[in-house]
């Protein structure tokens, strides 16, 4: 494996779920177009649960019929369920994730079943993905801690990533749903993880900034041969179903930090930049969000959206 | 050396200076309590600069009179030269801190005149403390990067403080001013300066949260051996004279990484977290800062001040 990084940008749909403001789909593809140029390859661009539920992503099908034709890059949607699935299918994609959550009280908040209920499920999806020649992503949300539960074994994450893996899905994407990793529970996660037989090819971490320790366990895990990262531009976005979960991290600093230590990512942080900043704006956000901050001391010129 | 951690408190003075609203001498002594009853045992109450240069902090004088007995906390002020260092004196207070900057074209914007000419008129500060009986610690600003002059050499930073102890510094404070370290730059900065004769002991790592890499960068610090970490309750203040610079690390963020690491501190995050939350509204802040989330995380009521 090498030293290179991949970025998976939830900007669209991790992110502007949790915002109040609706987005027109003109301005998401906007907001596309700038990631794309920025060069991610990763992008989820939206999820196709009830649109009464999520407002912000009612336009899932219609955004999916306008994606670029782009066979470099990979358009992931959120599928919550068999019919998210067929309704992603059906408006064109062939990369989906799943979500299951490790705590059984935070899976029961959010998709009214067991954790392994919902694996099960994810199972068929998965296998349906592999028909279609697209790939899976499996989310599994409060492995370093639910908002419910309090602190969540690592060796119940390490099965559940396991079984995840072995039904199918090319990723698993652990999630720290309310922010409460360490660099010692992601060591003890990790390993629980790997010895279940997860490679480190097919990990991701998907932190949040909740207690500002984000990067510090994005850090960690790249210390710990993870490869994969998610990220939101201008850190929107947070989860819904879990109380005090601040915003995503933000894909600037994720960058910022490899590119310190010398590690490809792929990603120009100038666009990144841009795409950040054209989106806070575009949300009625103040400026002064990582975007500005990095653009400014690199002497970065950040043109307004 | 220990696994314990000295955290060193800076909100009355980095902090509040950095605050366009300025607080009454009542107030910051009741803020002052709550640092007390929060557990910190040295704590920077204030700077004796020209009191039309920072209004914020022109009570100074006052604000040590009015210091409450405890043989067990040391009371910090900052003397920028040997007239701050006779006012500082006159006011009561043994622990004095001053400022060079690693950059000279910071340290000129700052206080008009290369580092090393500070640093000659920092020796006698650190003279006349020792005979007087107190402790004299030296901040060196910008061992990280310089908004001026960009990088920094390491080599540099590495002498500088080196001189700063051996002229006579209990402790020497490195400053990264613009947020601008990594875990790699931190530790090409410590292997200089460990090189030049500064023991971990004598260290202290003092870090701005701009870019979002202070808490990593602390944790590395911490792994290079450094022990005394400085922090500002709810992040507040930033440095006045470095464009970019936003606040100080939260001291929150640092006890609770501790807290995680399971390293002592000495400090009652509850009690740290009523701290935070009482400047924040001090100072008309809103809520939803890290005294704010990380109580919430931890089912902890914080009471509003």
């Amino acid at each position: 494996m090498g030293t290179n990084v991949e970025l998976f940008e939830v900007s669209l749909r991790d992110g502007l779920q949790n915002e109040k403001k609706v987005i027109s789909t003109d301005d998401k593809l906007r907001h596309l177009e700038a990631l794309l140029e920025a060069g991610l390859k990763d992008i989820e661009v939206t999820s196709f649960v009830r649109p009464s539920r999520i407002p912000q992503l009612a336009d899932a099908a219609e955004l999916c019929a306008r994606l670029p034709k782009r066979d470099d890059v990979r358009f992931w949607g959120l599928v919550p369920n068999r019919k998210g699935m067929e309704r992603a299918l059906d408006a064109g994609l062939d990369h989906l994730c799943t979500v299951v959550s490790a705590s059984d009280t935070h899976n029961r908040k959010n998709l009214n079943r067991t954790s392994r209920e919902t694996l099960a499920a994810n199972r068929e999806i998965f296998q349906t993905v592999r028909a279609e020649g697209g790939q899976a992503r499996a989310y599994l949300s409060t492995a370093f801690g639910c908002p419910y539960e309090g602190d969540v074994p690592p060796e119940r994450v390490g099965e559940l990533a396991g079984e995840l893996y072995q039904a199918g899905a090319h990723f698993v994407a652990l999630g720290d749903t309310i922010g409460s990793g360490s660099p010692e529970l992601m060591q003890r996660v990790l390993s629980e993880v790997y010895a279940a037989g997860v490679p480190a090819e097919a990990l991701a971490v998907h932190v949040h900034d909740t207690q500002g320790t984000a990067l510090l366990n994005v850090y960690t895990a790249y210390q710990l041969d993870v490869r994969r990262f998610d990220g939101s531009v201008a850190g929107v976005g947070g989860c819904p179903y879990a109380p005090g979960a601040a915003g995503n991290l933000a894909s600037e600093r994720i960058v910022h930090l490899f590119e310190q230590m010398g590690v490809e990512t792929g990603v120009d942080l100038r666009g990144l930049a841009n795409a950040g900043s054209q989106l806070a704006t575009l949300l009625g956000k103040t400026s002064g969000g990582p975007s500005a901050l990095i653009a400014q001391l690199k002497g970065l010129h950040v043109r307004s959206a």
